[in-house]
């Protein structure tokens, strides 16, 4: 049987093909290497004839890779939110590098003197404690890879008509990091709990004293204060030098700044959770809280901007991730969803954060509409984009403002390619 | 049962200790958080009443965080080889940030043009072929998390006397990250192997033209060009655009920059294989290849540095690893190896990769001397110092430079706290 017959239709091969190897690969592949004389005969640019330049202390990419930003929302600190998203387009595997996590900042990031900043954890407990970092130093520590997504990633989805953006625009609300700091339970059995407690409202050091409810069961559950991102202290966009990390909840309640934990009976009803991250509903409802990040996935490699320049193999990639869990499967259409293959899930995949799949495609150069879609260990599958619309509603506004549908989008996203090999967003 | 009664000497608990949870935690812990009267009653600082900065397009760490760098051995880019060491004592977790992964630079950084730059394999192959980075892009990718080192980490302790110097110092030429490229098994494909073919000869475009020699067999197990480092594009100082990457193997083999691969009979015999990374023996004579990085395993916290203010709760945190595969068990000993506690393993636990490992302390303020010693799934363990040395032999010199024992130290450190809680570094 030859492997490299499609799976699905328009193209998809078998995720295993190239696990397996094989002398049919080479001719699945040729086409792309350039095929000199003789190899040897390579010139020697002048970066081989010369010393080259001093190793700094703290290394960042070079220059050619000036390209690769979060693209910025406020670019001069104007006195209203910040947003940086991060380029998926440009990153590959699970880990987002510090320099590109994504951040929201509402009033700016906070500059804060960790040798001042002091946690409170207060109200209903047995002993109310403040910590400073050093003390939080003394605890036992833990390590997770996490993603944290905002509520309003993917927002423009929710548009009538699909906006040409690119995969940084429309979901780079979402990035993935390994965390590092010392769990809430374990600083709660310092205060001790009142029984009467059932949520824990917290409050960020930045100007609007950014604050979030979050049910006490969460907290006990795997809430952690994240003192380190990616190994290094957590950057100033993530609320450096600590921040509230909910594995897999609303980005904007993994409160950055983080300096008071209130334990209450009842929630805050902040302003960030009343309004701003509030859901409309087409009744004109609301949801009153909508905390886990639901199932979602989307093609990173290709996606608009990365053109594709002649028929043939390649690699479609992107992420997945859930908040209720582990990813168990990603299928990809080539057909706009007509036919699926499953995708091939890259090790580790872990709960709650970024899982990077992959599929081999043979483009015949024809006209192909590239989806994507994501199921849970919890039995969750990621809707099309139909379905929620269909309970959400549409955005009367393009592009998506607040008071409109314009949170927890994590429906389907299709690519259509072209014969010129360009990629545009489509709803299909 | 008492779960805090010491599981090992000098106060070593039970590495579950703290995952089981329990009123009696509090009674350990209590000391490190300051308890006021009212915790509401914190103090408003000025960046809780300032707008705060603006959100970079590239982040970079707090301006609190300048002394979290590496640590430079020709800061003027004198014509000589470079090292920046991590600084492993400022870290936890197992993912070294971009920022702060060890470089050695034979020459500098060269800057590659990325569109310039060309891969060469040629040699015993049927085709000799020429890639681009963009048609490099066109193959199927993985992504593993794996470490590198150098082979000559922690040459420091083949010194006569334990040399006082912190743990960057004598362990900061290992990091580890999520590195995502092509692997070699399918370049190959491409160009067919001559059945002579026994061993490939990679070469940067460095000015030195760096070059190793490399066992087929391990090229077609689980090496790649990599392409990316944590998300994003490698680094220069680990080879922009393009390393050679073998999981598990001696750090300079790892060819940075890498613009050939030439397939051969025999090895090349380089300078850098046959003369600097070489493993001088007691009897004059040298191992002539040394490739693998063994299992080792140090301890970050407590560290030389790190002081210990007052006796009570500590975690021993720190890292292990082997190039031979997955982490097993860590022990750890606080009396100098007369007793060991096994410690807890952070989960993921991935073969050819740091492994943060962490056990709870009960320091009483008197003397203590900190190790640790790792297992790993090949059936290896982690030798002591007497046990290296015997074998290898001590460096007359101090500290050890090439022509005396210098590569591949991966012996138990050991870490001397006295009553001040001031560490030293000693053997034991």
């Amino acid at each position: 049987m030859d492997k490299y017959v499609p799976v699905a239709g328009n193209g998809l091969l078998d995720r295993r093909a190239f696990l397996r190897g094989g002398a049919a690969l080479a001719a699945a592949m040729t086409g792309y290497a350039i095929k000199p004389a003789a190899a040897e005969t390579l010139s020697d640019p002048e970066w081989s004839n010369e010393p080259g330049t001093l190793v700094p202390p703290y290394g960042v990419p070079s220059k050619y890779e000036k390209g690769v930003v979060r693209t910025l929302s406020n670019p001069n600190a104007e006195p209203r939110t910040q947003h940086a998203r991060t380029p998926h387009h440009r990153l590959q595997g699970m880990v987002t590098p510090n320099g590109l996590h994504f951040t929201i900042s509402h009033a700016g990031n906070a500059e804060v003197d960790p040798e001042r900043h002091r946690l409170a954890i207060h109200g209903l407990v047995k002993r109310p404690l403040v910590f400073t970092l050093d003390s939080l130093a003394r605890y036992p520590m833990v390590s997770r890879f996490t993603f944290v997504e905002c509520g309003g990633n993917s927002a423009p989805l929710f548009s009538p008509e699909p906006i040409q953006a690119n995969v940084q625009a429309l979901h780079g609300l979402a990035s993935c990091a390994e965390w590092t700091g010392v769990k809430l339970s374990t600083l709660l059995e310092e205060t001790g709990i009142d029984p009467k407690a059932k949520w824990v409202v917290a409050e960020g050091a930045d100007a609007p004293r950014l604050s979030r409810s979050v049910p006490l069961s969460k907290i006990l559950d795997d809430a952690m204060v994240a003192l380190y991102q990616n190994g290094e202290r957590v950057m100033p966009g993530q609320g450096y030098p600590m921040r509230l990390l909910l594995p897999g909840w609303e980005g904007n309640m993994n409160v950055k700044w983080l300096r008071r934990l209130q334990l209450t009976e009842v929630p805050g009803m902040t302003y960030y959770e009343s309004r701003t991250y509030s859901q409309i509903l087409p009744n004109g409802k609301a949801y009153r809280f909508y905390f886990i990040q639901e199932v979602k996935s989307f093609i990173t490699q290709p996606s608009v901007g990365l053109a594709m320049k002649a028929p043939g193999f390649y690699e479609i990639s992107g992420m997945a991730y859930s908040g209720n869990g582990r990813i168990t499967k990603v299928m990809v259409s080539a057909d706009g969803g007509k036919s699926w293959a499953e995708a091939a899930l890259q090790e580790p995949v872990l709960s709650k954060a970024f899982t990077r799949f992959r599929i081999p495609w043979q483009w015949n150069g024809g006209p192909a509409v590239l989806q994507s879609r994501a199921w849970d260990d919890q039995g969750n599958v990621q809707p099309t984009r139909d379905e929620i619309v269909a309970h959400r509603g549409v955005a009367a506004r393009v592009p998506p403002v607040l008071g409109f549908p314009s949170q927890h989008f994590n429906g389907i996203t299709s690519w259509a390619i072209d014969a010129k090999g360009e990629v545009r967003h489509v709803y299909a």
